[in-house]
């Protein structure tokens, strides 16, 4: 039998927020407030019995009163309450339910037996619960945002392709604030909690099938089903990349799992296993995960291994050079042609052109452009790794857009590490609006050109 | 025989730059402003046979014509020029000369003769030479800064306990610039490029005496003696930590050097003992030599490798607990009194306090202020890792005053992991200014938790 859809989590065309509120320090409010800021088109219905409206929308005491449809509704009432909020959301056939609402099966005793409650009152009605005891979503497209903290605190990406799923509020919350300062867009992402209903599986297919989205990230600490979520995996990452980071891999972090959602981790090494066998990509931490995402959503396969480096900086060019050999990748062998058009632009002195290329500290803007576009053509060349020192004299900020144009232009991934302060952090944030993926390091940069030439390879 | 010695590179009196210019754009321009901007008070002579004086300041045909002793020079002529100058500071007795010049060795031909004659020209006299073909030094409490780069393109890093000692000028703009951003900050930095004279062996004797240095970071390509090079080490070693990045490592990298600063990168393997033998640190990538040395510089030594990790997002006491068995620490058992006294501030529902210690979503400053407390007092209790979620609703920014106050007290290491946006960094280097290392992951946290403890047993 297949699952109700989730599809109106992600579209509905009106949302009722229950515990919506006056008080700027409530979840309620702030969750209110996103949806009008984010410019959501649909209704928004605040019910909170104790109001006539809030923040000028008219407040109804329950969804109930509401004569229109809901699609949708999040609860953010405390936990006493929450459960006949839910039964509510089921008489009034709301689809789609973000139950924000901590208390349950998390905190061990009458927890657990609020959570069978939730079950029992959803089970063969068309309710569906994300949560509970989570953070929710925030879509970029479909201008929801449930997340319960203020923009001062927590910055929103904007739009991308990069889908994430997590099944902790906490380390989701840090990723999201981070994206939106480096610029990396995110389509949806969905916090599930206690998984009480809608697990990982079905928004991997959901996620799958989703126009908006590239790429999956993925933070899980135990699946419900080792079978099924294999069985998922296989189908969702033939399609597109999954990128999953597994926290719970040792004894005590198994330990700590138990404690933290209260899933099984399970053994890592069976995880592991499934991971590759189902075609997704592990990270091995954090940074990883984005670190590979980005490269997946933004960039093309590669049809070889055979990399070019370019670099203004030497040093960085050799360190590229033992990361690329110590992933197991090969340095191109340049064209004649384009070693002569690369000379052509060289200063007279310059000795040789050779691989990984140092266009060395004097570096303008032309010459880097002269020396990726005759790369590019290279046929020796399957992928560019573009290493730039942008506090140099002569290489002005315009290197960022012969970047981009020649990123539009060409079938060969390019991507860019550069390390440094404010003003090199600026230029790769606007590197990374133009889908070009920009690491801090020579090593993070190859580590993810090896993991695009592996999901080349499938 | 011992060398002529080095430390009027650092502690000059006066100061000739030769080769100064009213030309914004020019180097000669930039370091004689450096120079002013940066407070240096002993004299500053600029040197050039075209002006009278220069941004207010007489100037001078030739350091010749100078009447009082120089004790260090700066030269930035074009090569043609560049020997000629150094003739006149080895007759003026000038004892510290940096070289900024480049077209030397690393240009072959011509430029391999021009560096014998440079050679030749201090040979038996007083005067010292750091470069050709470098960016010099920037030392923050002498107040030099050779550095040609504008600030706007280059930020310069605080005052600091951390040297930095670079064969590659481009690596180090790049990671000065991010110290900076960082607020790491930075005792004694040189640039000494092709090496004709001071070497990175001087260079490291030099840092060992040096009061202001807690630690030395060390990017290396290729050393000009190996044996001499372990000698060095072993006695620098032995009385601060030296933590070595090595470039070159692979045989792609190996000829890349050759190409780059034309020297010889030797065996990696070779190396890599010598770096163990030596009882330096080896750093396997850009990040970790800075995540190293800030751990080290900052820090005490830890008795023993029972670690206590404290945070309010359970995911990443998952992960750290992950990477403390994966790094083969091990996690701290909490005394009676530790776990009672946290009980004491924990919601009534919370059902049991362990290690790693999630003191949950709500967890305020006070909350983790009696947890650090508790856990820095605790027996069982080597080092500390705070795993903190800076974006939650109930944890205001005095957080950070928290942390850094229990860090005075405390005898052992503490150090910081956190995950964010703008917000968050902002509090990370706030951190960093009180000498509490803060790493973006659980992951670096680790590893530098890791460093120190093994530095500690030796």
């Amino acid at each position: 039998m297949p699952s109700k859809s989730i599809n109106k989590f992600f579209a509905p065309k009106s949302v009722a927020i229950i515990g919506a509120s006056d008080n700027t320090k409530k979840f309620g409010h702030v969750i209110l407030k996103n949806y009008m800021d984010m410019g959501f088109t649909g209704n928004i219905y605040p019910i909170n019995p104790g109001h006539d409206s809030i923040l000028g929308i008219k407040c109804y005491k329950s969804v109930l009163d509401v004569h229109d449809d809901i699609d949708s509704a999040v609860i953010v009432v405390p936990p006493k309450a929450a459960n006949d909020a839910l039964k509510d959301c089921v008489k009034k056939r709301i689809e789609a339910v973000v139950m924000i609402t901590a208390g349950y099966r998390e905190t061990g005793g009458a927890g657990i037996c609020r959570e069978q409650e939730l079950k029992s009152i959803i089970k063969d009605t068309d309710t569906r619960v994300v949560g509970p005891n989570c953070i929710g979503i925030y879509d970029s497209f479909g201008k929801i945002d449930t997340l319960f903290l203020p923009d001062y605190k927590l910055k929103r990406p904007a739009s991308g392709n990069i889908a994430f799923i997590s099944q902790s509020g906490a380390f989701a919350l840090s990723i999201l604030d981070w994206a939106a300062t480096e610029e990396i867009g995110i389509s949806r992402f969905v916090s599930y909690g206690n998984r009480a209903d809608v697990d990982e599986i079905e928004l991997l297919n959901y996620l799958r099938d989703d126009k908006k989205t590239k790429a999956i990230a993925v933070y899980l600490e135990g699946v419900r089903n080792g079978r099924d979520f294999l069985a998922c995996l296989k189908k969702v990452a033939a399609k597109k990349p999954v990128v999953i980071l597994k926290a719970g891999k040792s004894k005590s972090g198994t330990k700590a799992v138990q404690s933290h959602t209260g899933s099984l981790a399970g053994s890592y090494e069976v995880f592991k296993g499934a991971i590759r066998q189902g075609g997704a990509i592990e990270a091995e931490n954090t940074e990883q995960l984005f670190d590979f995402c980005r490269v997946l959503a933004y960039q093309p396969t590669a049809k070889g291994q055979r990399i070019a480096v370019i670099t203004n900086g030497g040093g960085f060019g050799v360190m590229c050079a033992d990361s690329i050999e110590k992933a197991g990748l090969s340095l191109s062998e340049f064209s004649k042609d384009t070693i002569e058009n690369i000379k052509s632009v060289m200063p007279k002195e310059y000795s040789s052109v050779h691989n990984p290329l140092d266009l060395i500290g004097d570096a303008d803007v032309r010459r880097f452009e002269v020396a990726i576009n005759n790369v590019l053509k290279d046929r020796n060349v399957d992928a560019v790794i573009i290493v730039t020192l942008l506090q140099t004299a002569s290489l002005g900020p315009e290197i960022v857009d012969v970047i981009a144009s020649a990123n539009e232009r060409s079938k060969k991934p390019i991507i860019v590490s550069a390390s440094g302060g404010e003003y090199t952090q600026l230029l790769l944030r606007s590197l990374e609006k133009d889908s070009i993926p920009a690491y801090p390091s020579p090593d993070r940069a190859v580590s993810a050109m090896k993991t695009l030439i592996e999901y080349s390879k499938c």
